[in-house]
This record gives C-alpha cells, sequence and structure tokens, in this order.
C-alpha cells in the first residue's frame, strides 16, 4: 500500500489552516492537521520541502516505522514545526489505516472506553457581569464544565477576553498586537471573579480557568491557594513549563488541578512534569504534539501516574485536529475532557465532519477514518493570511509571557 | 538605529547554507547563520514568511528584547527549526552592534579569555589502517586534538568515515541513505581502535570519538571503562540525551569525559546534564541553539558547574557560524575546544572571513563585528540543492539513531 | 588598550565611598565602586596594594580575563572584600569599554530590555501612623512601590525606622551602637502594620517589607503565612543565608515571595537558592558579588529558574554602583525591581550622573559608558569619617543578626 | 578583664606574616596570626581600621561572643579577609585565657585526646628520581608520612615542586608569575609517579599528594582510580570546591580518600561536603577558617560524619597559627593528621614558640596559653615585602586554578 501523492494544502476559512493529503495507490488517501498558529508557511515548507519527498513510495501501513524514520531521521529533534509536520504525517496515515479497515480510528486505537467525549466551552466577559451572562449561554447550550476568563480591572486587555460582540479570536491579522500585564491586579482580581460564579451557578457546575503562563511559580501557587474555595475542575498553564520543575512549587501549596500542555511537542516536555505527578491533566495536541502515536504514548505515561488528558481544543486547530483528539479522546483509558471552542461556519464547510456535539459530550462518529473531509476547491477560494498572536509585555516594558 | 531590510539568501556552494542578512538605516548590516542541514527552507520560511515582516522598524541595538520577543512571541517554543531563526536574528544583530561600536563581536562579549582558539580536527579510515594514516595527516596539518572513527568490521557503513578519496560528508542529494547498524561490533571493536592509536601515537596526542548516539546508556557505561586506558579527550553524545537523566547512568560507570549537545536548541535540552554535572562539555552551536545571546546563558550555567563548552563546527554550519562561534569561544571563561572541519574552497568563496586557522589553533579576527561577510552575487549563482543526512536501521530492520 | 594608571579614592560626602579609577594608554579611563559599608578601608587596601600594581600594563579590554585572573589569582576567593575589590576593578573597565565603543553599558550587555527600570523607595515610621504617613509621602513623590518599616510596641529600635525628622541611615560615626531584639513582639506586630497599610492604601500599591535576617526558618515561615492577606511585592531577608537549604522550610508554608542577597558576594552564595526556587528575586549588587561580570551570571542562572533581580540599592553604595545597577536592571531579561534611597545632595555633587528618576522609574542616560563621574577635588575635601553599623543582642544578650 | 590595646604587627622574615596582639588591663597579652598570603595588608587594615577599634574596652574572655560580634556586625560575612581578621581576634583570646588560668589552650578544649599530634612533610623533586630522593631525606628526619609532588614531563613547572637547591616557596616577590598548565600531561604521569614510590618504600609509608584544584570533577575521579593501586593516605584538593556536589562525581568513582579545605574559610564552605560525606579529611586552618572557636565547630560537624581533621600548615601561616592548630589538634576527637612545612630559622627567631618536632609527631608544648612569642623587635627588622602566589593558564591562555 505504497503512498504515491502527498501534497499541503494552506487555506484560511477565516483563520489559517495547513493539511496534508497523502494518497496511497489504491486511491484511499488520509488528512493531518500540521497548523501552528502564526508559523504555518515553515510547517509547510518543512513538509512539501522536505518531508513530502520521502513519503512517496513507503508503505501507508507502517505507522509507526514512519514516525521513527522522520523524528530520527531529522537529526534535529523535537520543537513545534518539526513535531507539527510529523502529526500531519502521522494523523494522516491513522485515517487512511482506518478506511483501509473501514473502522473509524477508535477502533483501531482499541476501542472506545466511554460513549462520548465530555467537552469543556469558552465563556468570558469583559467584567464579571458579562462573565456571567457568557456561562450561562454555555450552560443553555448543555455544557457542564466551563473555562471561565474575564477582563481585569486595571488592565487594557486580558487573554481570552473578546471584543465586545466578536467571538475570541487572539490572532490578529497585519502584525503583532503588544498587550500590557500586570500580575497584582490579575492576583487581587481573580478569586473574586470565581467567587461570583460560584454564587451564581453554585458547586455543581466544573469550572476551569486559564492562567496562559503568565504568573511564577510562586505567584500561581498563590492563585491555586485563593481560588481553592471555588474547587476549580483545573488552573490551567499557571507558569512557563520549560523547568518542568517548577511546578513543584506550585504543587506544594495547593491542591487546585493543574493542566498543561497546549504548547508541548513531545513526551519529554512532560516527562518529569508526569513522573513526578506534579500535573493533574496533560493538554497535548495530536497536531503540536507529534500526533495520534506519539500522543498515545504520552497517554500512557500519563496513565501510569494518575494523570488524566484534556487536550487543547481552541480554533488554531482545524477540524482535522478535532476529529482525530476524538478518536484519541475515546479510547484512551485515562481521558478527561476535551476543550471544545467551535469553528466558525466557513471553517466547517472546508472541513466538512462526521463528529458531533450535544448535551455537552462529542462523538467523532463511525465513518472509517478519522471522518472529516477537505473541500479542496471551497479551500482554495480562502488564501492565506497572515496572522500572529499577540506578545505581552510588562509595564515597564519587560517582554513576558503571553 | 532602525532595521529597514532583512532577507534571507538560500546558497549552495557544495552544501547548502541559509543567511540572513538584517541592514540597518544608517547603512550597517548584519549576518546570521540559519542552516539547518536537511531542513533548510523550513527555516528560510520561519525568517521570511513570520519573523523578516516583525524586524522591519525595531531597534537594532535591543538584542535581547528582540530575542525574547521571537522567543515567546513564537508561543510554541524551542526546537531546531524555531531556534535556528531566532539565532540568526541573534547573530546579524551583534555584528551589527560590533560594527556599530568598531569592535570586533568578542570584545563586546568580554573581551579576550583566551589567545586563540584551540580546535579539533577529524580523521577517519575505512580500517584502523586507514584512520592511523588520516590521524597522521591532520598532526602534519598542526592539530593536536584529533577526532577519529572508523569503520567497523562486520558493518557496511559507518558514521563519520567518509568513502575512499573523499572528504566526509554525510548529507546526500536526491534521497535518504539507509545504514545498517549493530552494536555488539561496535563495542567490540572501538577499544581496539584507540589501543592501536595509542600505541602509534603515544599518550601526547587528544583523541576524540563520536558514538553518535548509538548506544543505550548502559552500551554506553560499557564504551566509556572500556576506553579508559586510552583516555580519550571525551567521548561525544554516547546515547540520546531527550531524557537528560539516561547520562547518569553512564556518569555511574566510567570517568570517560562526555560531551553532548549538537542536536540541543536550547538551554533546557541540557538544564539537568549541566546542573547534576552529567556531562563535561556541551557541544550547543551558536545557529542551533539560539544565538550567541543563549548560548552565553548556557555557558553561564556550565561555567558555574566546571562544564566546559566544545561547539560542533562541522560544514554543515556556514562560515558565519563559525566566526559567531570563535567570537564565543574566545571571550567564555569555560571554552573548551571547538570543532573544526574545513569548508570547501568554493564555500570560502561565498563567505569571505577573517578567522583563521594556524597551528592547531583558530582566531576570530580583529575586524569589526563578526568579520565575515556573504559574496551575494556568487551566492546567487549556487541555487539550493536538496540533500538529506542518513538514516540508521538495526540488523532486523528497526529504526535506529542515525 | 593598556592600563597605564589605577587609584583608589576615599571620599566622605555624608557617608564613606571607596572608588576604583582606572585610566588607560589614551587617556580613557573608569570608575568602579568598591565601597563596603564599615568596612571600607580594607577593600581600599586590598585595591592599593594588592590588585593595582597587577592592573598597571594589562589589557583593559580583557574584562573577564582580568575577573578570572583577580579571582583565581587571590588563591583565598569570595567574601566581601575580595568581591567587592575585583567589582570594582569589573565594573571600571566597562565604563572604559563603553567609553572606547562610544555607547553606553547597557548597550554592550545586550541593549535595552525594557523602557526604564522600576524602582522601590522606603518609608518609616516610628509606629504604624507615622508609617502610614510616610508611605504616603513616597507616593507623592511617583513611587508605586514602598518598602515599608515601622518601629516595634515594645521595642525601643528596630531595623529601618528613622530618628524623628532624620533620613535613616543605619551607619554610626564613633562605635557601634547596641540594639536589642526580640522576635515575639515583632511578628504579632507585623501583619497589623500591613492590615493597616492595605486599608489606608488600597491594593494596588506593592508594598515590601524587610525582615533583615532576623528571623529563625520557621519564625520566617510563620511570619511568610501572617502576611498573606496583604500579599507583598516581597518579604526581604527572613533568615540568614549562609545555610541556603534553610529557605526550603520557609517555602514549604508560605506564598509570600521571597527576595534575598544584599550581603552575597558570589553566585556560589545563591547557587542553591536559585536551582530549587527557594526565592523569588535576588537582591546582589554590582558592587558586592563581583562587579557587572558576575552579577549577569547570576542573573542568568536566575532567569533559568524564574528568579528576578532586585538589586540592593541603599546608599551604602555609591552612584557608581547606581548607575552599574541600572545599565544592568536595565538590560538582563528577567530584572524585577531595583531599591532607590537618594543620595543626599552632597554625595550626588561629589558623583555627577547621568541616571535619572520620574515618576516611579529611573534610568541610566545614554552618555558613553556608565555616564558617571567623580569630581576629585570635592571628593578630596570629604575624609575618611570611620563608622559602623549597629549590632543586635536579643532580650538576654545574645547576639544576633542585626 | 578588659582589653586594653590591640595592634598588628606585620613583618617579613624571608615572608610575610601578620600578627595581631591584644592586651589586658591586667597585663596579659595574647597573639593571634592574620596572614593571608598575597593580600596581607588587606587583613591588616580590616583589624587596625575597623576591628581594634572595637575591642578596646571589651571582656577579653567573651571569646563566643566577641565572635558573633564580629562575624554578624561586619554585615557582609565571611571569605578571607573578614574571617582571618576575625580568627586573629579569636586566636588572641584564646592565649589569653589559657595564660589567664595558667593552662595551656588545649587543656581549655576539653584536654588531650592523644599524645601527641602526627604529621605529614612535604617532599619534592623535579622528576621522580629527585622525588624518591626527597622522600628518603624526609623518612630519614623521622617522618611517617610524606606528602609527594613532582614536575611533570612537559610541563615547565609544576605546583609543589621548589628550584634545584631551594626550599619550596611559591609566592613571588615583584610581581605574579605566570604558569601554564595542562592536564592531560599530569594525568599521565602522577600513577607513574606513584607506582615508583611503592615500589621504592614498600605499602607502610604513607603518602600523600596535593591535586592542587587542578581537575575537574570527571578528571578528579580518573585521578583517583588511577592511584587506587597505591592506596595514598589523601588525595588533596582535586578540584576548586565552591560548587561542594562537585566532589559527588568524584566520590562515585574513587575509594581514594579526599582531602580539601586549606581555602575555606567558614563551615558553610564544607557543610555538604561533610554531611554527604564527600570527603575524608578537612584541611581547614585555624588562621582563614575564623579561629580556633570557629574551627572546633567545623570539628564537630566533621566527627558526626566520620570526617577527620586535616589542618594546612604550610609556611604562608605565621608560627602562632602553628601553635593554635596543634593545641587544636591535641584536643578534637577526630584528628586526622597535621601538614608541617618547616619555618625558616629568620621566622622561628621572630616566633619564639613551644612547640617541637620529633619523630613524626609534633606537641604543642604545656606553657600557658598557645606557647608561642612574637619578638617584635626583630620583627621590625623585617618590614613587609610585598608577594604574590602564582597565577596558572592552560596552554591557550585560559585563566586555570593554580
Amino acid at each position: 500500500m505504497k503512498i504515491v501523492d502527498a501534497r499541503v494544502i494552506v487555506t484560511c476559512p477565516g483563520r489559517n489552516f495547513v493539511t496534508l493529503k497523502i494518497v496511497t495507490e489504491d486511491g484511499v488517501y488520509g488528512l493531518g492537521d500540521a497548523t501552528l498558529n502564526g508559523r504555518e508557511l515553515a510547517v509547510a515548507s518543512y513538509l512539501t520541502d522536505h518531508v513530502v519527498p520521502l513519503l512517496i513510495g513507503r508503505d501507508a501501513r507502517a505507522i509507526e516505522d514512519t514516525w521513527q524514520y522522520l523524528y530520527k531521521g531529522a537529526y534535529w529533534r523535537r520543537g513545534p514545526v518539526t513535531m507539527s509536520a510529523i502529526a500531519a504525517v502521522d494523523t494522516a496515515l491513522w485515517d487512511i489505516k482506518g478506511k483501509a479497515a473501514n473502522l473509524p480510528v477508535y477502533q483501531l486505537l482499541g476501542g472506545a472506553s466511554r460513549e462520548s467525549v465530555r467537552v469543556y466551552a469558552h465563556a468570558n466577559g469583559l467584567d464579571v457581569d458579562q462573565a456571567v451572562k457568557a456561562v450561562a449561554v454555555q450552560l443553555d447550550l448543555g455544557y457542564t464544565a466551563i473555562r471561565v476568563q474575564s477582563g481585569i480591572p486595571g488592565l487594557s486587555s486580558t487573554y481570552g477576553v473578546a471584543r465586545a460582540g466578536r467571538p475570541y479570536e487572539p490572532a490578529e491579522k497585519g502584525g503583532v498586537t503588544e498587550h500590557r500585564w500586570s500580575t497584582e491586579p490579575y492576583l487581587n482580581f481573580v478569586p473574586r471573579l470565581f467567587e461570583r460564579m460560584r454564587s451564581e451557578f453554585g458547586d455543581e457546575v466544573d469550572l476551569l480557568h486559564d492562567v496562559h503562563h503568565r504568573l511564577t511559580p510562586i505567584e500561581a501557587a498563590r492563585a491555586g491557594k485563593l481560588l481553592e474555595p471555588y474547587h476549580l475542575f483545573w488552573m490551567e498553564d499557571p507558569t512557563p513549563a520549560e523547568h518542568q520543575d517548577a511546578f513543584r512549587l506550585i504543587r506544594q501549596h495547593t491542591t487546585t488541578p493543574i493542566a498543561v500542555g497546549e504548547v508541548f511537542n513531545s513526551v519529554f516536555d512532560c516527562q518529569h512534569l508526569i513522573q513526578a505527578q506534579l500535573i493533574d491533566y496533560i493538554r497535548a495536541t495530536v497536531v503540536h504534539a507529534g500526533g495520534i502515536s506519539h500522543l498515545r504514548k504520552i497517554a500512557a505515561l500519563a496513565e501510569l501516574h494518575q494523570v488524566r488528558t484534556g487536550s487543547h481544543g481552541a480554533t488554531d486547530l482545524s477540524p482535522i485536529c478535532m476529529a482525530a483528539a476524538l478518536h484519541f479522546d475515546l479510547s484512551v483509558h485515562n481521558f478527561g475532557i476535551q476543550e471544545h471552542m467551535p469553528h466558525t461556519a466557513e471553517t466547517d464547510a472546508v472541513f466538512p465532519h462526521e463528529y458531533a456535539f450535544a448535551s455537552g459530550v462529542m462523538h467523532p462518529g463511525d465513518a472509517p477514518g478519522l471522518g472529516v473531509e477537505i473541500d479542496e476547491a471551497l479551500a482554495a477560494r480562502y488564501p492565506y493570511d497572515p496572522a500572529y498572536l499577540p506578545v505581552n509585555r510588562r509595564m515597564d516594558g519587560t517582554m513576558h509571557d503571553w
């Protein structure tokens, strides 16, 4: 079952997506998401210029061997560009394998470990009142777990908060927006935000919060401690994670569950976090963490250490990644929750898919393979339109984690 | 001192090199190497499509701020493509700063910490006798430290060994070569290789050897122990280093000094290796490890832990990287040794440079900035010509580290 | 660029300062602060009698080599006298290098990483009411971060509290003052002090507090915990730090950020504190911690471990040190905050300088080098006038940390 | 028993010594050595300008309180200058206390724990043959433990080796001598040196060797391993000790006993070395490590961890320090051995003393106090004559530990 063609499709139905399509000699093809938000074309080049020539003629069935071939063969390993490119190949090959077997991918991954995939929604507001309204909207949509972000008094912009009347989309066309950040107003505010949420919505709904890498370890420890009365489902990305042992300090001070991993590209980015049980949820994604094959190994390590999965699922990943995530979610034993940020109608049109949401849960569907398509003609009508995530500076101008 | 132009130059005077040229409003320009062997165009795209638009209008003097801006601004961090791109910017800005100050870059880095930069040469042969001859050639050239590699009885190809009559160049045009590997013949052979070297050349010459990631930790421990009588200067890359604590096992068993790091892209790739003193030489390069600014931070950590530098210096990096390495080498206190694999005449013609070799040592020269140029007209005559490093399989076909 | 002259200038425009002036063959000179409060002449002797003879004829550009030459050449290393002497040489050489390059020193250190350097002020009172007034004064001056100290009921004197109507100056002429200390009144009082501060000034202003080494680890843990509701910017010097692991006990109990380091003389005084993330701010100074070169290495280690800088900046250091600190502060990525205790008019007249304060921040200015001078004629009019810091005894007469 | 006078005497009977003399109201006086080789006048200034004024009027009997007063009162602590100054005060006060009690100091320290103090001698030669002869000379003198150093083939100068026909004295008048060092010749040579010693002198004599800080941890591990067949009494100063945990690497590889500490100034310089049992002998001295009072605390910690004492006793310390060392040695339970390098006749004439050597051992004598005097008139005939220890550079010019 030789690969006879592989090509990269870049499209921008509202936001940019990079897709790899691999075609086999018998006409079966598979799709993989290779989107790296703000650095899309580097991955596209990595694939087109350096990986695709190696795929032609290879056996599409040898997924693990191909993964190792691309990983070890790159010599310089890891990192978002490399691993997103490998992930796209891996995902497409699983799609092909499913189609060839006439089975949905989750069946190849050991079958369903649950009936459906619980997802959490985003709710945000420019202030607490708006955030309360936004949570109510999501509850009405059937979500039982909601990530809450709010504008912070004294800060002109905040991660996770949309401008009035628009869905949240941090990447911006035409250049990098610079935000200003101050930790103290945030730390003083965030406990009040969740005190209000609990008083409005009671103890039953699961509430999540994303710190978005903006605290030092001791500040994150303080945040976790102050939030304990409001028993978050998780506190996400409390501090940058390159120095994994930094999470130990947070862990000493709070029982607020910790989630991290949307920027991770390899098991080595979280090996210590997991082995030392410094986190509770690993949020690595199919596309940025080397594909389904690699993500399953991360999940295996996590299961051993009582860490559950909670994959990133924002709209910076295409429906192909969402489909792959749902197959993964449905199958691994230690699934926790899946982020769900619905794509725009334009995006859904370019990527018709079998997966569906209802009553707070999702299911990948039972179509062979991943159950997601790309409408190439429609995709071609949306040319690449560069956009960047913002950067963040402290009040004195120091670069800070966004 | 605003940046008014930045562009990427890809050229292949025998092998591929990616160069970033940054021009400031007063006409001063700087050069940075962005070459990632076998994945060159991905870095070129990362720069051209995503980084260059951000550079225009920025203050060329703000090197640290620009580094952080690109590192944190990428959101997904680390990895060879990202860090090589950032390195190119950083290197070019140091070149500019030196020219603006009318000082060679090493003077900006604290001045010379030594008279010159000791380098080691490569010697290899298809068998021990040829390797002996090759070492003799390098000794005649003035080198006092020589890395020795040899063909291994029973293995059809070996890392580091050139085909007869040609300089060693592992990357090949037109596709990926697959090698076959077996550990046991290597482990049985390599002590004999160095026994012979010592009997031929005595105890005075410094001998190095590159295991090239091919052993497990316990195998590497065995190799180190068996090589002790021949007191290597270092044993390089004994085992893959993603799981840094793996080196502890090697370390428990042998006093053979350990060098690693040519594939590292960040201090986080070696933080534990250094802090736990699991290595003796850190071989990270300017171009793959985030530029002069980041490499100095790695060196500062290493100095504190009695680890010396030993930067990779093969011909997969351009003369711009070699120049930057020599300025770095000359200035940091804990320099150990520098790899030197001379470029071809074609490459040297495209990149005229001030640095020079004599009597086993090199010096970056005293021209302002890095002291290296690019002849763009000449470069344009050598279009990009894709090539790949080989991959490696065990005898049963298992993918193995090359 | 040989050094042709070097000499030490001791002056006392209100308080004692020791300055090293190094002159090169082309007439460029540099200044370094060598002031060690209460032990000034020992450093002056160390320089004049033992270091200056070694400087003549050396290359002023070889800063790192000279640092190592003086550090390793002393044989007995570290300690405040040795390291302040080395710091003075290092600082003067950076001043020279900047002037020779026609660049402010911060440009040689990688350029500005922020717009300006945020500083914190001192406010103190004999009781809480006075302390409240003192804070209000500093807020009016534009400071946004204020260190608050207060007299403690039951204790006749307290660190950090000025006598009525005078600026705070702990060193006294004519002998050592003995204070009396009792921990329990302090621990009972200090939470009330900050409760009052928050009720007066709200949550926005950053408040700092200096414990000044007076608690045991478990007492410091208690203090930190009790102060959490008032969310200090930092708690400084909670316990003596010679036994670095003592901070682990504090760390286990409180999320109040910890700052330490004004008495440190080497990275080895804080290596474990930083690597184990036992502190949040490292307060080492240019003059006592071996100069700009060494302090940058400390900062590089700290950056890796999410520890920010917060250099000591009391008036026991001369304006030369303040200038050097501001160049350092402006350039390193992980700057946190800078202490600012304005010098007297007499001192400022002896040391004319480019740096300036406005609206809670400072900037080193853009003059070549450090941007600070010494008026030698004026300096000569203020001969050395010995003064001592106080000592401290517990109520039973036991010597205690002051 | 008030102190009424204290003064510093600097004399150079062949080499420089700094002595503190403290006189009490009843005419009893005590002597303390304050010699810091190559930085003598800085300690003299520390004492004369900053400490002596504080001593007048104090109770000479309050030794511990005075120690703490000077240690904590300095605010900036530790380091060779500070601790040598404090040591001189401490030593002099113990001398006074002994005289006042009409007892030798060792009786105040708990009495004799042994009959005499075993000492080791130095033997060195320009080559192995000369070293053999030198050992024979020391054996004839009655020493049963001998430190052996030898010139190294290929190195023009070596630590510990005297020029022909002269006693060894590394400090030189008139400037700093620069030596050149290469590790590999040393490591290749030193096992042969001790192989010869064992073949000449058999297994009975205790042989010691001083590496003098010149190896990295892994090199020191190799040296210790290679020397195991010759079962050294100890291998001294194998690697610089600022980063104490570096000794762990040595310890993993060899059972050769390790001694370190002649440059230490405080228990904090060896706390980890001792608590982790990374060494076997602690070589801290009375004069550089804070005096008899502080050294006893170091010994107490060492006893707990089965580490014995082995104080430095070279001629860079005056006979006052030797006397103090012998009282200390005789009294502490965990004494190991004492270095003995006889002073010149000129020095002995300036410092008449009760201690004596015979048959490989020494005894402090039973005179009240330390049993050592200073002939001030004679001392005055030898004015200070500046000298420096050498520095060491690697072959490429890099500063190396001497």
